[in-house]
């Protein structure tokens, strides 16, 4: 039986009270089957972001346990910090990593926002889970952050998918859904010619023309005296890392510039790497079972 | 803790005797702890190969398990097969997979090889535990095979480096030792001209010129009506997959003939994807950590 490997990556409005946040990280590292892949506070955001990895239920009974303690810690009514947020648990995405189906996460995640209503929290679905296209995008729902929740919640527009239709003082809402795994993927140029980074990231994304699961933006480096196609690859099986390096390389000769090297930002899954393979190696049937270490996996 | 792997591959002279197989096999899957990755019998060979992974230890307590049951099944005066063989167990390699040093694999690989002494069997050390140069290939060591073997056992060279310096006519004798793993990388060109192939293996195999750890050929496509450079890389992280790929590429270059598509025949250990990222996407400072389950094997 092939082992599932379901990512959870959960953001709670706390990054400063130490006691408050060991109370709520202990609920998650108290959960059985699960690797904690990364546990991340920062004052200035006054933000903690856990990421953690296991089969599909065992995640789940871990966004369960750590939710419960985070929405008894966390009073909205007193957060402030830097980074924008909308509830004491604010966003929730999970992420199919191996072996999971887009519906087997998407069945988790409905699990996860039906729970969380009946703690009594407004919940909203995003992205794969959206239930209308308003609702894709983390950005849209959160616009106005927790101070637009009274007014918002006196619009049927933002009737919650989950939870009462009320503006809930101490925990504000939460956000969760499914994504697909992030790649960000930045290529760094010979060149301290910013036009040349604008112009090759208006070409590469899909807003613009570019590739479909694309996202790209120039960026100086200024240290290095060089400049960066920073990028986003929303779906690395439809547009594979190294198609999107070839063709950065072919519209950077079309300037003259060369490509000086690039970094992968991240974790990723191992699929990620099987496009590489096939792609830059010629080996068109390229299968990661081959790889000796994914026996340990299944 | 990061878990080590270390795979062992153990040949024996036995691919035809169903009951016998039986009997030898189970004295490998009872042995707790190992993933067992292959077991391939073959009555023309009259043969038959195991490949299993685990903890060094665990490995060990495999092979001795296997060992001990297929000197018992197996009478090599009675053998005959189309395959080479000295011994009723006749090579024993241990392969460094992941978090095992050379060192630690040449400990487990001679542990081993006493045991089989102890046995009353004459074993040689061979590729990375060969105790002299004469003795670094299979193929020197094995020279004449099982029937030489009387003659030799007269010969100070051909002294064992463990177990009896005597003819052992039931056992015969075994090589084991340590090997990095084996990468099986082959290119195919557009073209059904054999002497380009033969040109470039020349060019390519480290024993006429080429790259250090490379050895290659070049054989015809009967059907598909191409040509393949078919290599062996003995060392992919002195010698890497996509550094192999570039070269191929060029020379196929200088004599006007694309490559179709290649093929990676067999298992592969993660790290030599390493170095593929790093050379074929520019992520130069790539490392397989970043890969989310490789958290599930440490």
């Amino acid at each position: 039986m092939a082992k599932k490997i379901l990512l959870c990556e959960l953001n709670v409005s706390e990054g400063r009270d130490e006691a408050k946040i060991k109370r709520i990280t202990e609920a998650l590292t108290s959960t059985p089957s699960i690797t904690i892949m990364d546990v991340d506070s920062d004052a200035d955001h006054n933000r903690s972001v856990y990421t953690w990895i296991g089969e599909p239920e065992d995640v789940l009974a871990g966004a369960v346990n750590i939710t419960r303690r985070a929405v008894e810690e966390i009073d909205m009514t007193q957060h402030h910090g830097s980074h924008p947020r909308q509830g004491a648990v604010d966003v929730v995405p999970f992420v199919p990593v191996r072996n999971v189906e887009k519906d087997e996460a998407l069945e988790i995640s409905r699990r996860y926002g039906k729970f969380l209503g009946g703690l009594g929290v407004p919940v909203y679905y995003y992205e794969e889970a959206a239930t209308k296209p308003s609702r894709q995008n983390l950005v849209d729902i959160r616009k106005g952050q927790y101070e637009a929740l009274a007014e918002k919640m006196r619009d049927e527009e933002w009737r919650p998918d989950e939870g009462p239709f009320a503006f809930v003082p101490k925990s504000g809402a939460t956000v969760t859904g499914v994504r697909f795994p992030l790649v960000a993927y930045n290529v760094n140029l010979r060149t301290d010619d910013i036009g040349v980074a604008k112009e090759i990231a208006k070409r590469m994304r899909f807003s613009s023309g570019g590739l479909r699961y694309c996202r790209a933006i120039g960026l100086a480096l200024e240290e290095r005296k060089m400049v960066q196609v920073s990028m986003n690859l929303t779906n690395f099986e439809k547009t594979p890392i190294p198609v999107v390096y070839d063709l950065v390389k072919t519209l950077a000769d079309s300037y003259g510039v060369g490509i000086a090297d690039a970094e992968l930002v991240g974790p990723l899954p191992l699929a990620a790497l099987e496009e590489v393979v096939r792609h830059s190696l010629r080996v068109r049937g390229f299968n990661m079972s081959q790889i000796i270490e994914t026996q340990l996996l299944d």
